[in-house]
């Protein structure tokens, strides 16, 4: 089209880059950027794992970016890990932070899990061997994703590093060891962290130096020197049972290889974990496999030498040509082989121990919480149910937040010790139950399963209940923290305006995250997903389910909405809380103009409407009575109250962020 | 979990970086290397804007990354285009690429359009203005994504190009201007095309030089050096409409300022594109506004120096706070105003006119095409429907796998001209369909809609069915290539599987894309959409809807399947055509075991069952009859015959392969 008047503003050029969203509001004085400042930082992360670069991401994401600093042993990109399935709960939180598509497109999707047992009848001229006993889905809670998903966790860490770059491109240090630390307020009371770390130099030249932090957290994996620094270590018993494990393009007739399968046979137990898509086009298998051969405990902690022996040579047995045979054996009469001319990608044996930390985290003399670990640094586990890496950056995620909140000046004074302290209350309960789920679920897959069940133990059913029992666990979607300042349980009252208790498909509770829905936007009639409203920018909001009375300039809605927005928010520092409003009806019959103009002004593009009749009554709401929820952060209900009492959500906030007014 | 043995192959560590798709088969030497092939490329591009960036990305993706080469006058990224909508059909090819995430996330979604007219009635004491009169869904036709997005044109560029630096990083030249080009096979009859470039250093001093190449294709805009060069201009009318346009945030109470809106008042139109959200929170809104101020059309193009200042002293006069002023008086009752202490990001002023060349390419001596233009070079119009960087890039989709074919020499020697004629004959034709469609749009938006409908022209009914009909058009969706040697339009006959003729909503027809549908895969159980089996990578797809006899060993089903694995595919070289099977089963009722082995061997992982009863019927297949669908590399089908003929799909393969057998 043939232009004659142009003018572009300078700003336009911006919109071409990636969307980064907006730090949070900071109210104590940025640190001065002196050129000593480069050994004094406000948070030191040890490790960039998962975990490490989950945390480092969050926070630099905050606005920390030019204030931390992560340091790794390692020269490069770790490439060893072998954590590789992602669950839904997770997988939603890496939507919130817009890194979830690359993993959703080119990861392995697992939505059915396939059971094999030993042949319960043979007819004349078959073999024994194995069958289908069932199919199951494997996640069968609500979730925005409905599957697990697969893949290499160094394409993780890749993505995770990828987006922290567009935040802080130079907040990782490699080739840089931890020490040791000292809580040292004498020095400097603002930076009571003296932290002694090695640098390693191309050349392989070590050289030591001090540097001070305000904060200091251990992401350095089941070896944690940070935790030995902290004078805490893993504890619990290490089983008998010994695994191999092996990554590899499968050649084979099983029929189930594309699915989750957990197979018993009369001679052993082989779990199928399907993989992505290489670039050969082709696609990964991962089988765990268990060695009958066991080992006994006593023996591989034995100071003996000829118990150590015995065991060295033992595990020296188990070969990938071991793992392969004894896979073959489970699988007959299938072939199950190594792809020919294909490399095996990595293979392991490894046994099987369900450890943890007593502790999470270490106050200075005043009582606030200054050194933290998370990840593995705090628990491990088999890697049967796919948690490790799930667990570990989800510790992170909780974390981050608390810290950011802490260091920005936005947590009230009087709660900041006790505010930073429900990371570990909260943390080590799901810690807890991973080592209580991983321990049930480990032994269960190392029993047997017979044709015959009442002779060889653990039945199909049995099986399949502990399996569908651990769903919320395995999920991450029932993760539940308790009451706490964050965490408002109800008082056993009339107004709590939740019916139900199906907390797993989607009825609200406080401490349970907030589960997605598809709604309509009012302003555009878009479809939207509701937690796309919920994003991990470190901002409270207030959740209100409005009534049928919407339009009533009287009405409860009407005055809840007002209330809140030129009450609640205004309270808090700007920025910190915003608003999401739902309303009950179906069809669009109403204009703006009918409904509180504050929604407009406030909350324009964060009002829905249903897109079918079951929305409200999903999260146990009555769309007679309508609801506020406070959500924090990280997604998880704070508190709920009565739609005729906001003062509530005022209240709760005043707890997690300084007034203002 | 302690680990004691361990292994890793370094294939391992490319699992980390992101996906990329396998190049095409090469059966024609790759050129060497030498060192003066730096001016010496298999084809030459000129313009990196989207057209350009799609076919050089295109391109590379196919194999060519190497020895291609693409030049642009500009010596950074393009920051002034001002095309900003993508249709739901350039949607799904983004898609196939794996870049439309980051459009999905982050762009505008248009889902539905306001209609806006001036009052039917006033009641006493009310001004007269407009009112809505109805809303309609912005894509009528089934699609994979029913919105369009809005998003800013460099930010697409910039998508494509981080791209194309994964696949190949240094093939984008800048700062280079095209001259001209010679065809000249006397000096090199591999390399027939001499071209002129001019290179212009950072101190801004110029070089001339010259390149040669086997192909070159102008995608230098509107004003296209490379078309003149052939001979060719734009030819058509230019229409006496003049139109501002800005992008803002606006301050407004207009209800539906997030839709998109045709606003037909009394005293003008304007049109409503809602924009993205940027990195404020806020949202951009593009405004449309005719400028009542007519400009004679043998005024503009007058050579009389009287009329030229005339017409001058006009355009001069629209400025910013002109365009908005027209747009409060056709607002009016309801505020519009750009938001206070924000800059206009962009605005403009031109005059609607369609315009387009009679020639797509430029033929050797031989007959073969060796110089094509793509995108504006070819054709000009208004922007009202959102059409041109839509069209622009899917010129260069339909030309990059042709081209791609004839120089890897996976196209049939004998019908190669022909072969790449396609591109002209299949293009030409879309051109003249937008070039006529956006006629009758923009004069439709020109014309007048009022409350005595009878005096004032255009009804709103009128309005609303040429929206509606254009609608095939605008998605993109309906765009239908004619017969030619890669359509084969059916006989009439009874052995023709299709039934119905709903093209829009999915029956399958030679020379329409195939619908996208959510399917069940069955290795793995998990849900898949279509069209992820026909990426854009430049492969031919064989799409077969067996029937209900699937498990008959002699049914139709088998036999076809058996013959396309053993015989059609194997003709074709290695790697260029891909089997895609849908079975019609809502049930699991079957193993691997109970159909033909070559489905998995040959499409494990592309081998689907229906969610739902709709699935084949969506397309036209009756489940008792089956069909064969042959699916071109862009996603255009190219012939459908009897399952029980699966010989044509050869027929129609060996016009379009090579065969090696």
């Amino acid at each position: 089209m043939p232009v004659f008047q142009e003018t572009s503003h300078e700003c336009r050029d911006f919109r071409i880059i990636p969307s980064r969203e907006l730090p949070l509001p900071r109210l104590t004085p940025r640190p001065a950027q002196s050129s000593s400042s480069h050994d004094k930082h406000e948070v030191v992360i040890i490790g960039a794992g998962p975990a490490g670069m989950m945390l480092t991401l969050l926070l630099a994401r905050y606005g920390l970016g030019d204030t931390l600093m992560c340091y790794d042993s390692k020269p490069g990109t770790l490439k060893a890990g072998q954590a590789d399935g992602l669950q839904p709960r997770t997988l939603e939180v890496l939507k919130s932070l817009d890194i979830a598509d690359e993993i959703l497109n080119h990861g392995c999707h697992m939505s059915e899990v396939a059971f094999w047992n030993p042949k319960t009848s043979i007819s004349l001229g078959q073999e024994w061997g194995i069958e289908r006993t069932s199919f199951a889905p494997d996640v069968i809670v609500a979730a925005r994703y409905k599957h697990e998903v697969t893949i290499h966790q160094g394409r993780i860490e890749r993505i995770l590093e990828d987006n922290l770059n567009q935040y802080s491109p130079n907040s990782i240090q490699r080739s840089t060891k931890f020490i040791d630390f000292q809580l040292d307020p004498a020095g400097d009371t603002d930076y009571p962290l003296k932290i002694e770390l090695e640098q390693e130099t191309i050349d392989g030249k070590k050289t030591r130096k001090i540097i001070r932090s305000k904060y200091l957290v251990g992401a350095d994996g089941a070896h944690s020197q940070v935790r030995r620094s902290m004078g805490l270590e893993l504890t619990g018993e290490t089983t008998d049972h010994i695994w191999g494990v092996a990554d590899f393009v499968a050649d084979t007739n099983f029929p189930d290889v594309r699915k989750r399968c957990a197979i018993h046979s009369d001679v052993g137990f082989v779990m199928i974990i399907p993989r992505e898509r290489i670039s050969s086009g082709q696609y990964l298998t991962r089988l765990y496999v268990q060695i009958k051969d066991e080992v006994p405990a006593e023996e591989s902690d034995s100071s003996d030498p000829l118990s150590r022996r015995k065991s060295r040579n033992r595990r020296a047995a188990i070969t990938l040509d071991f793992i392969m045979k004894q896979a073959q054996r489970v699988f007959f009469p299938y072939r199950f082989s190594i792809k020919k001319g294909m490399e095996v990608d990595w293979w392991a044996a490894y046994q099987i121990g369900q450890r943890m930390t007593s502790k999470f985290s270490m106050t200075d003399g005043s009582g606030q919480p200054r050194v933290f670990i998370v990840g593995d640094a705090c628990h491990t586990h088999s890697p049967k149910a796919g948690q490790g890496m799930n667990v570990s950056m989800m510790d992170s995620y909780n974390l981050a937040w608390k810290l950011a909140y802490k260091i920005h000046g936005l947590s009230p004074q009087e709660s900041s010790h006790s505010f930073l302290a429900t990371y570990e209350d909260e943390r080590l309960k799901v810690a807890r139950q991973l080592i209580e789920f991983d321990t049930k679920f480990s032994s269960m897959f190392s029993g047997q399963i017979g044709s015959d069940s009442s002779v060889k133990g653990l039945t199909h059913e049995q099986f399949l209940k502990v399996f569908s029992d651990g769903s919320g666990f395995t999920s991450g979607c029932g993760i539940e923290y308790s009451q706490g300042i964050l965490v408002q349980t109800p008082a056993i009252e009339n107004s709590y305006p939740i019916d139900g208790d199906d907390y797993l498909q989607g009825t609200l509770k406080p401490g349970r995250r907030l589960l997605d829905s598809v709604v309509r936007r009012y302003a555009d009639a878009n479809l939207r997903h509701l937690q796309d409203d919920f994003l991990s920018t470190g901002r409270f909001r207030i959740l209100v389910f409005t009534m049928l009375d919407l339009l009533d300039p009287q009405g409860i809605s009407s005055k809840a909405l007002t209330t809140i927005c030129n009450n609640t928010i205004p309270t808090f520092p700007q920025g910190s809380v915003e608003l999401v409003v739902l309303h009950p009806f179906l069809e669009r019959a109403f204009e703006w103009a009918d409904i509180p103009s504050c929604v407009k002004d406030v909350a324009e593009m964060k009002f829905h409407g249903p897109v079918h009749e079951e929305l409200y009554r999903t999260y146990g709401v009555n769309q007679n009575t309508g609801a506020i929820v406070v959500v924090r952060p990280d997604g998880y209900v704070g508190i709920i109250s009565s739609l005729s009492d906001p003062s509530q959500a005022e209240t709760y906030l005043s707890r997690c962020l300084v007034r203002v007014l």
